[in-house]
């Protein structure tokens, strides 16, 4: 272990067991670094992850303390699934969010897609609209099956900010994350084989494992930290697993960025015990904190780790433009590709390559960064204000939807249906888990609607729990 | 059987045991309708399937007749595969053919891409232009799973051409034919299942075989009639088959159109044994006949047949927009499709739902129907003129691409590098093999180039072949 994860561990330790008390200040860079035998730098690191665990707060001028209303009294547990590898079920509620009109919605908490409206979007858009008036042609034939080269060698740039040295033939373009996620299970499994994910777990890399005949082994998964590494390693004692599937930066549903001295020893874990991973950064490049943190493959010096991602969360799902870094599995995952899908349209390839050639990606999720920042706290305001008290929530560190952890009695799956009569769409959390557990647990997202229109969602999710569960808010 | 069918079987035995010899008029439709008890229009009908076959030749005015010069003479014979279920192999010989860069080639013979410049083809290029400028926003979010139902009405309405009564519901949108073939297999099996396929096969069919983890069982297959229903009944008595994926509407590679009478038996047979047809008939709109033969799907009274196509060949295949009519697995293909790669994008299928219903796709595909016709018959005259006597190739009834069959010594793998060398073009035969047969065999489109261009190829591949095989042309 480093030595700032080590520093980090030890404060830690002293301040979950009260040796630091709820706004105590605590000891200065130059304090610790003499009294450990460090340099400044190690300390300040160790600090930054203790900070983005929210266990300390940096006052300017001031130094490090210990919240005074630390938010982890509300934080869900950790999960607590069941032990064993399970067929993944829960398909027709999917496909009953999934198949949910607009129409029918006036305040869209439900799907998990991104701001579209704005400046910042609009020189994609431009440059789109131009290449199909001026250079139809471009978007007619069979492009190259590894995705257009412009694009890759903007993707290989991109990655540099993540940690990755990846070159363009490292990458394989895909029709979006999801074909991302199940190109690379069918590559590195066969069927009857077993995944190791978070859990929850975001119900399209369930149900893909799914469809690729695999069982689904959930681990149980902190909201703060992610994977627990220790039920991790007992579950690969104990079981065959042949792959696992994380979502380390910016959880979809949790929001939590693992700290990454945590992903390291993910990584050492699957070096181990000689299994692959599939990490999905979807949402990496919109954690808050800024450079953005390093991915797994960052520390993928063997090529087990198969990087998948999209910019359905940055920029838009409509696009379809997703991509691979695979590693070692690369020609298998060219493969399925291949017969997944064959190629993806050129010209929206192109568009996406320009608009990171210019600049206006950075710009673009610099935005939307800040944005997001400030809309989860409203919503984590409303909440608070709102639903009862003994309601526990996460403090995403990036992307646009946390995690509502209601007192047990209160059942999700009917609470979204009469939400849905009142026009608020929410995701039940039963989606999240294998089995349809998390019935008492709800993802909702903070990007769709304007804070007015989530705060009024807010309310009247709480009018309905006031009607059906008068307990909770006694 | 049909009357009709009965009837033609009865002609074409008499032609074929030489009761009718070449140029022989036959007997007129009144006096065959008086002979056999049957209406005129039965009699028409057994002709047209003769005519089809090329074994009879109608001249106005005058009646049927044998052809003096019988194409026949030069066909193929009924392909003789390796009689048992094998993994396919042969994905570095394809990934060799689909990383083949344009740049490289004078002459194109190689890739089935259709024709996409002309007039008819600009108001599809105009309107999805026009959608990108004045409707952007339109594309940025995901859309319906099952595919735009603007889209999903227009093709319910083509299917009425293929003889198909299929509900907007009845149908999911896809990412391609490739993807609506990989989906269906998966839909329909269990990894280790057997699949009959037809011998020679379209190559992406049995990649996406080999990915599914399934085994493929190559059918001997006439180059006039299509796949043996007696060898694959003996199959299907043999081996516990899963499901059966032909192409049996302008055929790829070998371009014929499989009698009516003949799908129908087909179709009978699949019910018998009480298995899937997957039907790709991505050429379908392309066959020469106007109007198009009915595909197998016209006959599916209980919901067995998965219906694959795409805008891929009749359109531009840059538009990456199929679709699956999966009958009674619509389910299944739906969870498939999802996991597989979620939506698809959505100005595309907006574009071509407009084209289709302002007639634009109606009137393109008659000119190409038109231009493919006289591109094939200017192609066989090139070859006719300039490759060996014994040099054996098909006479395809739609589409764009053909097939030749060398004498047996001929070695096209090397043939088609050779031939690379010169800037010319072409797919050997062992890709449409699973194991790497069909060496003297080639796949030429007749698409992509002007005929000047074309015979200019087919006299390069001539000299090669005088050159390598100097036996060839004595
Ligand atoms: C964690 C995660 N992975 C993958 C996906 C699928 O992404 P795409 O829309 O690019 O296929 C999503 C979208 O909801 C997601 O949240
Ligand atoms: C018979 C056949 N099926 C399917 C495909 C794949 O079509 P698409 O490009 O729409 O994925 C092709 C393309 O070559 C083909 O020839």
């Amino acid at each position: 272990m480093s030595l700032y994860g080590e520093l980090a561990n030890r404060l830690r330790e002293h301040i979950e067991h009260g040796f630091y008390k709820r706004g105590d200040k605590l000891p200065s860079v130059r304090q610790l670094a003499t009294e450990h035998g460090v340099s400044i730098s190690t300390v300040q690191e160790a600090y930054r992850v203790l900070e983005m665990e929210r266990l300390v707060e940096a006052r300017p001028k001031s130094g490090y303390f210990v919240p005074r209303e630390s938010t982890n009294d509300r934080l869900p547990e950790t999960s607590r699934p069941p032990q064993r590898p399970l067929e993944v079920s829960q398909w027709e509620q999917v496909l009953n969010l999934l198949s949910n009109r607009p129409a029918n919605t006036r305040i869209q908490l439900q799907h998990a897609a991104p701001v579209m409206i704005g400046n910042t979007i609009k020189p994609l858009l431009k440059s789109l609209s131009e290449l199909h008036r001026s250079r139809p042609e471009w978007g007619l034939g069979y492009g190259d099956i590894r995705g257009h080269i412009d694009l890759r060698e903007q993707l290989s740039r991109l990655a540099v900010s993540s940690g990755c040295q990846l070159h363009p033939d490292d990458l394989v373009v895909t029709s979006g994350c999801q074909e991302a996620l199940s190109v690379c299970l069918r590559a590195v499994t066969e069927p009857g084989d077993i995944i190791a994910i978070e859990s929850p777990c975001f119900y399209g890399a369930m149900q893909a494992i799914k469809a690729a005949n695999l069982k689904a082994l959930e681990i149980p998964t902190h909201p703060e930290h992610g994977i627990s590494l220790e039920a991790l390693e007992l579950a690969l004692d104990q079981w065959p697993i042949k792959a696992i599937l994380v979502t380390p930066t910016a959880n979809n549903p949790l929001g939590f960025v693992m700290p990454e001295d945590k992903k390291q020893a993910l990584y050492k874990l699957a070096q181990q015990y000689d299994i692959a991973i599939i990490e999905d950064d979807i949402y990496g490049d919109l954690t808050y904190e800024f450079p953005r943190p390093r991915s797994i493959k960052a520390f993928d010096n063997d090529g087990r780790v198969l990087l998948c991602s999209s910019f359905s969360k940055t920029v838009a799902p409509g696009m379809r433009v997703g991509w691979i870094a695979a590693g070692r599995y690369r020609d298998r995952v060219t493969h399925i590709k291949y017969v997944s899908s064959s190629m993806c349209p050129t010209l929206s390839q192109l568009a996406l390559a320009k608009f990171m050639r210019q600049g206006g990606y950075d710009r673009h999720i610099r935005k939307m960064r800040t944005l997001y920042a400030d809309s989860r706290d409203h919503l984590l305001e409303a909440i608070q204000r709102h639903l009862p008290s003994s309601t526990r929530v996460t403090r995403p560190a990036g992307g646009f939807v946390l995690w509502v952890e209601f007192a047990p009695e209160i059942d999700t799956v009917a609470l979204t249906e009469k939400a849905q009569n009142k026009g608020v769409a929410i995701a039940s959390g039963a989606l999240f888990s294998a089995t349809g557990k998390y019935r008492s647990c709800c993802r909702l997202n903070y990007s769709d609607q304007t804070p007015v229109l989530r705060e009024e969602g807010i309310k009247i999710l709480a009018e309905l729990i006031r009607t059906e569960y008068p307990g909770a808010y006694s």
